[in-house]
């Protein structure tokens, strides 16, 4: 077992994260963590007995084989950009950037490196829906004809984060166009989106909103819907359903508790997690292990660049189809992502 | 289709039931209600186009062609008497007779009658018990091993009712009794009771129990457990887990409706029943349908004297291993029941 | 109780239903029954103790109140006219036309009528959408946001059924539209819709499609998401599930049995119904209550031509939409309706 | 955080998956593993970075401050005499000791030392059954009237495994008896078993039983009902049920997948954990933390030798019953412990 040394850039909760997944991971060594705010790179790397150190000290480091890359998401281009100079490989939190075209002017840059970048969409690594493909793969339910994919967030994230969110389509929507594209195995080549203020008027007034429903249409004619909410106010609703030929095939929402109580309401309490670090706590932990796969040369990187460019045209189209109420055919819009 | 004219004697909570289930079955004609109360029987009467009347004219009308017995238990093998006397068909509610030794007697001459005797035990008729044992004897567990039977009441019944009940083993497990044996296919030869107040200890100033937990051996070898309660407080607990080679099969509660909510709580609210007349609705109708069949000479009663007094010593036995700790072997106990 | 003399026309399966149900209803008389084929209506006469007639002779009796008319779609509004011409009320299954021209040319007609017109949507009758809608209500999720349908038939039609089924909109969302409206309790101003053909191209070949995706959007801003198939090959997929602003509401399937099975393959038996009748059995019960409640004056019909033409002109809308692959505002579209 | 130097001896299945846990667990350094097999222990080092070494050799390491116990059963309390005679703190797998006399002997010198002993019991430790002693001690469902426990084994075990397992009472049903304790909080005093074997007549020649009913009743009145199985061929089947005088509370089979599947059979396949080493995984990794927290002082060992010889008196008391089929009184028999 080869143990890697990785360095974490940006130590916020993302970052805190998978500060403690590399640090409870056999297969790294957690060497040093960053972050504009100190403090907060020394209290991480207290608790997951690392070292606080610079971004450039890290990239100067010869020792550091690989960065984590979990600062704020207008940084990571640069900090991925700045790693791949250093001679880095590069782990990625989602997405890559908010600004398809910067991204695409930068795509051929990271791609003429010689280090793996790995952009990590969580979805990929849940277990869940990874039997979920494995099945509809196996071909369980035949050919597949339409897929369903609702994705709610339980609470309204902090105002002040909206502006710098890139809007719902980049920053949410963005999962379920790569979890759509991974399942499928094709591209879109139609979209049509409905975005509405319902929840809070705030999101309203700063230019966004927080309810969207999508349909898309892939190459092959496998129609796709996408529900999203930034508030259920009841957990984080992240369900899955595939219609086939042969049947369907379901990821229905993990149970947080499989205990429930009877009474006279006649309810039971099954509740489900109420945040993105409890629900995908499995596939934070294994997008490491795919990265250590990466690093140790055994696997490609299961989104890179690319990938993450495809999604952003996809929030792109989806914000324009919204904004004019038309549907958009995608391609020529798609460009050579 | 042949259509049968039927007396009812009772108007109580369950000929009311029967009332209504033999008004909307084309296979029968209501022809008469008697009840010690006029008044009641005259109720249910108009409510079902029926007409009061007493139990003499009701025996000795020749167009009536069978009784329906949902008087009190205590009157039950009287009434069943005096209905094959006057040459009717019987249906009767369970039980025949809380009486074993009464029943031992009266056994010989309505075994000598031409008229048959149906004793109507609902769980026979259930579809969703009917659909498990027809899965158990289609071998689709292989062979069975144990049965879990839990049988537990929404509501404490009223105190009034506990002294004429016969007594928890005799007026309540009595079914649960009938049920595996009825599923098994065997008799039992071992049994072992525990019997607690544990709800309402007025219950004990009566002399009975309200809470009780069995255990039973088969001749083959199968092992039963029967738990009861005569209060859940969150509805009709009634679910049935049977265990073989091969796998498990489960009846479990039906839910009362299929809507749910989610909230903060995190609950839902899928409550199931909360009455025998809604739980086994459907078995109280086919009920019915069985004894128009036995009618038409198309059936056996699924459940006859024999049955019913075979039960009734079961819980004979359940009471007096309450009452002593000990086990009780049934080999000889049973009799020619 | 007043018992009201009814006939019915049509004596196929939905028919057959409708007869069967008022036989045993004790509200109703089911006077006569006719078809154009007599073989069919002396055949659900005999079952149901009515007898067989022609239209007109149904017409001519003053003895009959109502007509239940469930004849083929194409000639529903005429026999309803004929029925309000000869002074009955009138009971019809859904849809009253096809056509919407010809449905807004016969409203005033209808409506100057001084019988009750009642057109019957099975789903406003079903006690679990019921349930659903007064909790909706009462307030329990707030206000509501979004609302998600999922109407899925098991298994395909006969292939003779597509061209007069009106085609998939017409016959099958027609359900979806009157459901979602009914839910809300408003009007939608917006929608798309997405067709295709993926079960069977012999559908595409007699110009229709299989499945559809939809979003609607109510005046009050209200999101509504359909989604209809004309195969599932599991069963009959009725799901509604809406999202408020304190929680969530779901209509998920009734099982078919609460019998499951484990085994080597885990996996449990809870299927859910494979046909309407089964399915929505409760409701078909229910809408001939309602309809005597119409008669005996104590309410207005749930559902009455106007809705349907509303439900109607959906349909049409969401064909221009699909065909167009354009968004529509309703307003305007809509007519009078 | 302090971090503690642990080693481990036996590593086999349950030492390797400590050994496992404790190298990923920040809070301990797994400083030697000893195994009579040394390759075993060599090749677990390997795995988890650890030594092997003597048993001797760790007793002797002034480093050590604690030693897990995982050897096989037979030797579990001549290691843990051993470690505590060395001045280490203990972790020792259930149970301490098969033999209740040669336990009752060790017990005064167990407790007369100056370090901890904590016998690893893994249901305590079991996020789910920890969330339903929480609620039931938060008073939930009122007062506790009874309780049910499934505890079904996924498949038989080795045959060469039954003679030293200590029979099923011991070995298996112990579990149970120290799950009951805890959740009631009383001790029992009453208790009848049934034992059969009816999966695999190899476990009777071997002088075992397979299949086991039990009825206990607590100080207090709660009633108890156990059913064990070695084999359910299904999964792991591991369910508690407690009502109370306000309505119930259910620990329910872990689903081992969301993922569900809906074809013609109308079977889904959620299937549930087939090993204790995955339903109990966060169990496992919980016992070190809890471990790590008696180390630190800030906890007494949740289950110590005591709580382990109260349960082997419940398991000799259950073959007692189970061979004469008498009800035991337990007052008296369960001596000091």
């Amino acid at each position: 077992m080869k143990v890697h040394n990785v360095a974490l850039v940006g130590a916020g909760r993302m970052g805190e994260l998978h500060a403690r997944n590399a640090a409870s991971n056999p297969r790294f060594r957690l060497a040093a963590i960053a972050d504009h705010n100190e403090q907060l790179a020394s209290s991480v790397a207290r608790e997951t007995a690392s070292a606080a150190a610079s971004y450039g000290e890290i990239l100067g480091d010869p020792n550091i084989d690989a960065v984590m890359v979990a600062s704020s998401t207008s940084s990571h281009l640069e900090n991925v950009l700045a790693a791949l100079g250093a001679g880095k490989s590069v782990f990625c939190e989602k997405p890559l950037s908010l600004d398809a075209a910067a991204l695409a002017d930068a795509l051929p840059g990271i791609e003429a490196s010689s280090k793996p970048v790995f952009i990590a969409f969580n979805r990929r690594f849940d277990p869940h829906l990874r039997d979920l493909k494995s099945r509809l793969d196996g071909g369980l339910i035949g050919s597949l004809e339409t897929i369903h994919i609702i994705n709610h967030d339980p609470a309204l994230p902090r105002l002040d984060f909206i502006p710098r969110s890139g809007g719902l389509f980049k920053d949410f929507t963005i999962h379920d166009f790569d979890t759509a594209r991974w399942l499928i195995g094709e591209e879109f080549v139609e979209l049509f989106a409905v975005g509405a203020c319902l929840i809070d008027q705030e999101i309203a007034a700063l230019g966004d909103i927080d309810t969207a429903k999508l349909i898309l249409k892939s190459a092959g004619g496998t129609l796709c819907l996408i529900s999203n909410s930034r508030r259920t106010g009841y957990g984080y609703d992240q369900r899955v359903e595939l219609f086939g030929s042969k049947g369907a095939l379901r990821v229905d929402n993990l149970p947080g508790t499989t205990v429930s109580k009877l009474d006279e309401a006649g309810g039971n309490g099954a509740s489900f997690p109420f945040s993105f670090a409890e629900r995908y706590a499995e596939a934070y932990r294994a997008e490491l292990d795919h990265f250590a796969d990466v690093l140790d040369g055994n696997a490609a990187p299961s989104t890179g660049p690319h990938d993450t460019l495809r999604a952003l045209r996809l929030a792109d189209a989806a914000e324009r189809s919204f904004k004019s109420g038309t549907r958009i055919r995608l391609e020529g819009v798609m460009g050579d992502a």
